[in-house]
């Protein structure tokens, strides 16, 4: 399958190397990455087993690549405005479009541009950052939960979990991909936000009780906004809350991509993460307070350093790149 | 009228000087300023007149001082599990005990050790800090709201405001003590958390709107939790917030006393601004999420530091102290 992957940081590349290594016909859109790449082709070092890819199909421009099966997108969501250009040059007839990135929002905007009809989206769970240019470290997980953005469980979306899975990457096709969407949500939001805000790891935060409790108050209010939003069936309350938070305490000293964001001056994904689902769930009659305070606190400390940096990140965003 | 000051950082200076220099008999309760107030007296710059008091009665210990016909209670809270063994010795037959703290409890914890008959509690509406020792700096403001811990506008209460406004304090007896508290808070808990935990002074915060729409969210919290106590009448909302973050605008870059408390390294004053009305509210539930979320991150911020500052800040509470 030819498949053209976008936004090649840390989560691009590695997943865009499986594939290549699974025996698939793979190009990666390059910036930061071209030099190296194109001397020494792409080192992944993987808690799985590491391995070198000799040659990459690397491009420095979108319009160079032509048209593919799939699109891979990975770009991190402050550079969406270039998504739709970048994607372009991609798409031919039977092009399907499948966005990884963060949050809320970015297959809306994939469907608008190129047709609903097209467009999957994925959760990746996968702890991974770029090291020196041409080295991707893999340091766990690596999951995807796939799915069509029309929602159903399509023959496309199990063929696409198929190619992943031969890749090596466990990958299941979902048939509610926006009740994974918020599930997902019920730990960015907490986890991302309040480790990005106060330099604390996910291992420091709860073990603050107070922090403990407001990280659990805002699941609360995600899984109040994500159920007003009609999902299939709705999303667990206290118990799945419990569970994420034990399952967040096993990793030791974690740091999100948020918090790796800010602590490396890249801009922060505070409209994916935080500004759709708190418009989603107003259009629903829902507020979410700490979530909306958790919002406004991110952005002022952004708004200090002032806005336009994502331009020059666009292709810069995986170092390291944890989702 | 024999007063004693506790609690003499900037505050318990200001306001000790005033009324020495009105003629009342006052004595403070000196640490850090023992030595230089000593030698030289006390000399208070004021955008109101400077003015210089050559001999102030200044001791170090509470047990010295003998009793008085009124305490004057200017501790940081963070201090508190120290107020009732300072004001023990100053207690006499007919002491009333006037409170300028900060926050909710403080006329509790003093109601509790001495009776609530003695009792009465002010909002202080000062801008002022330490210098070097010996020296207080008003920057402006200073009028004072008092009335009694049990409620009504007693003689005693128009007596005392009549005491300050004779020392140039501008001053007045509120019928309703919990609701002048709780209208304080109402700018308290957005500005000293906000600006504590943002670094950023008040104006920072009204200029970046997300921030100024949680200010007032944060307002209709504590008007919510403060018109749930049974008030003697409601505290008024949109206009009252409107009304007030107007005139906070018009402090230009003001760093609320929290935050120069956190930015000097002092404890911060979480329990009363914060722990006791969530407490409160939660009483009469209600909920207060902004504000328990708030509260949090300002506590993960000093568990970080270490716990055990507050004694040997007893009475180094006013550099600069703003209220």
């Amino acid at each position: 399958m030819k498949i053209g992957v976008v936004g090649a940081g840390a989560l691009g590349l590695y997943y865009g190397a499986k594939l290549q290594r699974a025996g698939e016909d793979v190009k990666f859109l390059l910036r930061r990455d071209y030099e190296a790449v194109s001397r020494h082709g792409l080192q992944v070092y993987s808690s799985d087993g590491d391995f070198h890819l000799p040659i990459l199909q690397g491009f420095r421009q979108a319009q160079e690549m032509g048209a593919v099966d799939l699109v891979l997108v990975g770009l991190k969501t402050f550079a969406n405005h270039r998504l739709v250009e970048l994607v372009q040059p991609l798409v031919g007839r039977h092009t399907a479009i499948l966005t990884l990135q963060n949050g809320l929002g970015n297959e809306e905007l994939l469907a608008a541009a190129f047709g609903p009809e097209r467009i999957l989206g994925g959760i990746a769970f996968l702890c991974c950052n770029r090291g020196e240019p041409g080295v991707v470290h893999h340091l766990g997980e690596g999951r995807i939960s796939l799915g069509e953005f029309a929602g159903g469980r399509s023959e496309r979306a199990v063929r696409l979990a198929a190619l992943f899975q031969q890749a090596g990457v466990p990958c299941s096709a979902v048939a509610d991909l926006r009740k994974a969407r918020w599930e997902k949500l019920v730990w960015n939001v907490p986890f991302n936000g309040l480790c990005a805000l106060t330099g604390k790891d996910v291992t420091e935060l709860l073990q603050h009780s107070p922090s403990r409790e407001e990280v659990a108050a805002l699941m609360r209010e995600v899984i109040a906004g994500g159920n007003a939003q009609g999902l299939s069936e709705p999303i667990g309350g206290e118990a799945f809350i419990e569970k994420m938070i034990q399952a967040t305490e096993k990793m030791d000293h974690y740091r999100p991509s948020m918090m790796l964001d800010r602590l490396e001056g890249r801009p922060l994904e505070l409209e994916a993460i935080y500004g759709v689902p708190l418009l989603k769930a107003a259009e629903r009659g829902v507020t979410m307070p700490r979530v909306s305070l958790l919002r406004a606190l991110l952005d002022l400390g952004e708004s200090a350093k002032g806005g336009a940096r994502a331009d020059g990140l666009l292709a810069e965003t995986g170092t390291p790149s944890t989702h």
